[in-house]
């Protein structure tokens, strides 16, 4: 899966990932109510909101990017109405021909790690059959369990053609309290980017990258410059642009000599533009042509920063 | 409702916790034929043989225990009828007086953290009414964010009467690779039990101990001993009892001075103890009978342990 990532990349000149985190604040009143008229002021109503800011966005932005990124949080947080908005986002993006980075950070250990994966990237077998229950393309891990936590996951991948993307240094600002302590001398974010190496090992494609990325978060570029060479065939997925306050000169040590090896998410700074003065002109029912300028303003920062560098 | 947890602890004399992760490998034929006639081979008919199942485990042995445990990635794996029979099993838990641990370690940051929060352990406002999305009492948490992943969910605790336990050193043989890490000479799990007795600060209810509570697995009961004298005030959820290799006696350390301090998870050795040697004569559709023997069991196994300690 990482060759389709890489390939839909070359496709439209740009790393950009829009991260699907829908709010109800930031979601037009005009969306929720009519959301609300169908469904009610209730999780369903909630839910039928953000799957329908989700459609708008991506219908505005889908043609510029390579893969949207969804929140599963987001959308748990409204119950099982929510997590059916989350896999009808999936089926839309992927329908769109996007690749789909399911945001839900999950990790345990063995057959519970087996079945995440499953879940997530794979598929589950009923008596004679087989189903897809959500079917991302890429699901983020978490990898404080260790190898155990991980290589159920790394096997889906290899089976079903999929990637993951390993937390291993995240944009927080605490962060820091655990993944870099030093141990013997190097942050335990170093450690864990090690073992994305040996994680990733035989699963190279066609670019020499693997199925096993990781996550930088673009508020701590330096880490990324010293993670981007310790990580060679490893894709980066930067979250922390905008909102969070990394900037495209930020971005540039993410990236490898050949232009690729990172992926950058913007979530509320494309989503909820039209709430910034910025995009204010495209008004409240523009919120996908903002979307869409936020998306180009953003490509347009990114290739500034990576041709000044 | 960590006070709730210790009163129920009481009542029925055991720590026990009944992990409800149900798979379709070992659930009996007559449950999973009954659910395939009404819903087909899909992933209703999945769901719903995992949903009967619980409910005669829960039926056959909820007057013996204080909580129960379910594993949400064996729901997950469902897809969303799978979440569906997470959903009701939690319901039909709760109905039951059982105190709910939702074992979904989860673990994010900011928002998506307090997302995940209101998700599990919260409620959620859609216009001008609040909405219970899952419901559990306790909720797992993933630690490698640091505070910005954990505060979200104390902050829930503290507004819903709601606990967590957080990940401290897991019970799989790979949790060494990063949790055993030294840092300034002390491991990575020590230092994240330090953040525990922090995160807990203030959450103290009437026998002492706090909403934040440590995972720490039955599999390193020296370690145990040293995270038990480390947060005396953090009740510990001990997996890794039984079909992982934790014994009674390994058990010891994990229990304060009071007789309190510890829960401890078992799951297959449960809820598959229809398919071991011990309880055979059971039978099949004795699948309940079983496992209240194997509780009983079990209940015995930690008694004689802890007298003899």
């Amino acid at each position: 899966m990482i060759d389709r990532l890489i390939q839909k990349i070359k496709e439209t000149g740009t790393p950009i990932v829009v991260g699907l985190d829908p709010q109800l604040g930031f979601i037009p009143d005009s969306v929720k109510s009519a959301a609300f008229r169908e469904y009610g002021e209730t999780l369903e109503g909630a839910a039928e909101a953000l799957l329908r800011f989700n459609m708008e966005i991506v219908d505005a932005v889908h043609d510029l990017i390579p893969a949207v990124k969804p929140q599963i949080a987001m959308y748990e947080r409204y119950g099982l109405p929510g997590l059916q908005a989350f896999y009808r986002t999936v089926e839309y993006c992927r329908d769109r021909d996007l690749v789909v980075i399911g945001d839900v950070k999950r990790g345990d250990i063995g057959s519970t790690s087996a079945a995440y994966a499953d879940a997530h990237l794979g598929s589950v077998a009923v008596g004679e059959q087989r189903f897809v229950p959500f079917g991302e393309d890429f699901a983020t891990v978490n990898p404080y369990l260790g190898s155990d936590g991980v290589l159920p996951f790394v096997k889906v991948c290899k089976e079903e053609d999929r990637g993951i993307f390993v937390l291993v240094k995240t944009s927080n600002p605490s962060s820091g309290e655990f993944q870099d302590r030093l141990i013997d001398g190097r942050p335990l974010y170093e450690w864990v980017g090690e073992k994305v190496n040996e994680w990733g090992e035989g699963t190279e494609g066609r670019y020499g990258y693997t199925e096993v990325g990781a996550v930088v978060g673009a508020t701590y570029p330096e880490m990324g410059a010293v993670l981007r060479k310790l990580m060679p065939k490893a894709y980066i997925l930067v979250p922390g642009y905008g909102a969070q306050g990394g900037t495209g000169r930020d971005l540039v040590p993410f990236f490898n000599a050949d232009g690729l090896g990172a992926v950058v998410n913007s979530s509320r700074g494309i989503l909820a533009a039209w709430t910034k003065e910025t995009y204010a002109s495209y008004g409240e029912n523009g919120f996908g042509a903002a979307a869409r300028a936020a998306v180009l303003d953003m490509k347009k920062d990114i290739e500034g920063a990576l041709a000044e560098a």
